[in-house]
């Protein structure tokens, strides 16, 4: 892992900025013969595309990916596939007084302290719009892993929380917010639209789960497999906490009401009573869903003007009138599913590696 | 980062087991010049050693660390310098039936899925004993920081939670709870001896907060400073979640009440209103206190029966009588100050390295 | 350093096929605020590029480099830079049989043992046309290390030696071999042109020098600057052989021969009284300029019929027909100044983030 | 690959100096399973140990390796192996004139201008004593690659070379400089015990052929097996060259005499007529056996007196009196063996987790 490059076996280096001309990923160490073409990619950036729906920024991108290497005759060769996105709608002027005042929440203090300037267009970098990047990698990593089934949903909105009872998986594509509870969802809609008009945002919670995982992948202390997907995801924009299992709620138990028992189950397998631990022990895979929840701060630009200071360290005030996503949260969950992905390939690789 | 090798340019290698002769860390990349004896090691951990109060497990390790390289004349050399901890205290024979039943909630199964067979005795290569190196290590990465001070203490055992308001640094080191309260230490003291004695156990929340952290260390997207912490802390054993800043507080805010505001300060520099980023944004420093909480599951072993199999698949039941903290989340203040010194030192000598 | 990436502080990834639309590389960790343009980075390409004279491919490539992020306003901005060169001039009817029977000498064999298969148009990722982006990259590496002054010349053809005495940099551009012994050249051309004839191949040496090193770059024994330019220089395409200063020739020497005494210097500096060991002792610079020497193979595309074996195994004959250079050791001269540049910029930046 | 770790998937960082209280290594990622004891490692350390004739260094060092972690019950468990050897014959005295002037060939100067001053006991850090950890790695790595047999010996010393038709592996332990030619080696041993009594030195060039690995094993570009050779054979103490297969003769050949063609082998597999190569052919194995040559410059510290400088700047002249090896070469056969072993391993462990 480095500055921008993700993953030990299978791994992808991430470039481009907001309003560049395009934006990509290299991904390197993907096993070769597994069929690939840019319809296998396209339809998970569709997810993730922003302008589907009025609760997402409307800046139209049509994020098509293209394959520029590594594929051969319809299947990956083992060396590294170079893909590439065009932007398209890059609006510069919205962002104008940007380039002036420091916008709160934003990174562009923090990275005009560490490089002494930077790519003011859309938040250059540290834009969201890098997430695209991911989600096309990770699109080549669910080719490594078959054997899992991967799903991430919304559980909450500015604190509205979905009733676990009413879950169904097949509701999750069926609203514009990623979410398992319709009626959640209908509550969401009315919540999210006078966020929208009132200039506002909200946070939100996601979570993912991942079924198929074998018990052995992960490894030790510091490639731990929770440990990877914490990194993982805290490296989101706007992603501010992340649970494995209980999560938080585990230190509020007992050890009583915290332990898994095991049963003689199926194939010599274990058979759990219980998921308290999210699949995860010790850093390595038990062989019960691996259950990661993340937590999402309200977008930073809003209308309502801030206290704020510009480049000369003048007092200022900025309003954020560009466009923008309500609720990051809700076009984070195909980047939460996208990071499940890369881990869990990268982890298979590994684990093979070592093991055999 | 590798199996057992945490950071990147200050790195650290762990070895060693819960029932071995000894334990350690290879520090590589540390700069030159640093004065360091053992002396500078052995108070870190003393603070973390077992057996200091009857909160604690009552193993008797005097966890005495010896410098075997990277040292001349009382300062480091820039070459890798090797810590050795000899353990003392391994009573194998409590952990007899370990061998061959599972215990829930600990690595035990997960081990011998990926492994096919493990060192049992004490939990061996998963055992907390390893944070001992990791405490070792952080010892010296302070001496790379010391412009950086770093408090960790509990907010939160078994759902008892301090009073902010009450919050005093100095009440830190004076109860065996590491808690900034002395009200809740009071009450902590009654919760943790009954959970001892009724060989149960109680999860808690540690948190973390680094000040004089310059504005600028961190880096984009795979080695965001917030992703590193929170694949550092979730690296330590029983963590189930981690927070930056407000973490999943966050999450229920609107964006106005989640903005940072910004006036001009001394030197130029921002003086910020608020601190919900915990100090960290797009992964860069702001300057700004770095506040880090972590949620730690209740210890696995409980007198409790807790249905499990062994290693035949067979039905079995165990209650785990050997020497263990009620409540791990206490020994865990000092190895998340730990983690955070080890972030930050590599991230001083990266961003030093990148930018100059 | 991965499959596909090249450094640690100062890092690339590459990507591309010799026949697909495209190849790059992507260029992580630069500093920022350095001035970089297309302009910087083609005139090194130019040098590298095919068909600039009878001596070398008759492949027509424009290898015209986009900046595709990084930059803004013809400066880095520290985050990483996308370099990418569209491919033109693909043939591939050329390589028609080369799809059936193996070259012998080529990596046809070893890829298909590997991966199962491959793309064979042009040798695929294992084609020389790779080299184009680590040129591209280490133009920007060169504005990392402007204090340093690099140049690689060709100091021998099949055999045929330069006269050491005659060397004058000046003469290294004014001829098609980078020759910096006039005479030498005229020789050459005769040669080359004759193994181009008969559609046979040479092999060649190349030395690589680089000036105004400081003494102190480099690092012990895993990250030795003699170690890393070494693993560099065999990573190129039909390089055999690597030395560093008098390389095999120290073998044969006394230790008395051997050594580069020092009387004090200016500046308080030493004069090395003779630079046997190549700017480098442990692996660290000592401020003398640092010496390569690398052997290329003949090209193994001949028009000679070789014996071999097709995909099923059995026997076949190739005699190879394409665009090829009659001596690739001409042609890697560039390449092997630019991985000079790429070692030695990674290990400014390494060098700077461990000693500040 | 750090500063003092090397390899990817199969790793290990070296610790200690020449006159620390000891030295050792961690290695990380070995698979579990394989049986591994003291006894195992033992007679590799055996076979480097200084002091076994008057042809090497009289220092006395049992080289005792201790298994500190990482094996349970006579088999590895997968996680970190820790090994240790304690340093006995430290006699710091006689280097005590080396710490003021500095010994030219040596890295003193170096390492003081890198890191500002150093540990400078018998070279400390850059002391080939390290080698010895590299030694005892590799017997462990030597239990994850079975199928493979490597052989070093040396063909050369001071320019006296062996007859390749007189090459018979069973001579290469009969006698104390790993000669395969029995004629030369009682020529070497005039010529090594003249230099000694002459307290002069030679240089000597060691081969190394590994036969079993499978074609496959190795990767592209920047992780070519040979770039990885080149790099860890550059990386030992006194290298100055790296060959693989015919190295710089092959910049002599025309491409007919470079070829290695191939018929219609046993087994399906091809069979060679050649091994031009070396065995490996972009950067992957044919199958055919590997094949590299390194060359050894003379030691360095020889009685004549050579001019140098002190750390003051001031004009000095130095002899170096303490124990060393008059031809350094002879002690490096084992550590160039080890350096095989531990990349094969390495790749081995990285085919297997890419393709499976």
């Amino acid at each position: 892992m480095s500055f921008n490059t993700f993953g030990r076996m299978f791994r992808y280096t991430s470039w481009g900025e907001s309003h560049g001309p395009a934006l990509g990923a290299v991904v390197d160490g993907c096993p070769p013969g597994i069929a690939l073409s840019e319809a296998d990619i396209q339809p998970w950036l569709d997810k993730r595309r922003p302008g589907t729906s009025r609760f997402t920024t409307q800046r139209r991108e049509p994020d098509i990916v293209r394959i520029l290497s590594g594929v051969f005759e319809g299947r990956t060769t083992g060396t590294p596939i170079s893909l590439m996105i065009e932007n398209v709608d890059q609006r510069s002027k919205d962002y104008a007084n940007v380039a002036v005042a420091y916008r709160p929440g934003h990174a562009d203090y923090a990275y005009d302290a560490k490089y002494g300037f930077r790519d003011p267009r859309g938040g250059g970098r540290s834009s969201a719009r890098e997430t695209a990047a991911r989600v096309a990698a990770a699109a080549v990593a669910r080719g490594v892993i078959p054997e899992v089934r991967i799903r991430a949903y919304l559980t909450e909105i500015g604190g509205d929380v979905i009733d676990r009872a009413a879950h169904d998986d097949a509701e999750i594509d069926r609203n514009p917010f990623f979410c398992p509870d319709p009626a959640a969802a209908a509550r969401w809609e009315v919540l999210v639209d006078a966020a929208r008009k009132a200039g506002s945002s909200l946070g939100a919670v996601v979570e993912c789960v991942a079924e198929g995982v074998p018990a052995g992948w992960g490894a030790p202390l510091y490639a731990k497999l929770d440990g990877d997907l914490a990194g993982a995801m805290m490296s989101i924009n706007a992603v501010k906490g992340v649970e494995i299992g209980d999560g938080f709620a585990a230190a509020r138990l007992a050890g009583e009401g915290n332990a898994d028992a095991m049963r003689p189950g199926p194939d010599g397998r274990p058979l759990f009573l219980a998921n308290h631990a999210g699949g995860i022990a010790g850093g390595i895979a038990t062989g019960q869903p691996v259950v990661v929840r993340v937590a999402l701060k309200p977008t930073s630009s809003i209308l309502t003007p801030v206290e704020t200071i510009d480049r000369t360290g003048a007092a200022a005030e900025i309003a954020t009138k560009g466009r923008h996503d309500p609720c990051v949260g809700i076009r984070a969950a195909p980047v939460v599913e996208a990071m499940m992905a890369l881990v869990l390939a990268d982890h298979k690789l590994l684990h093979r590696g070592q093991i055999g």
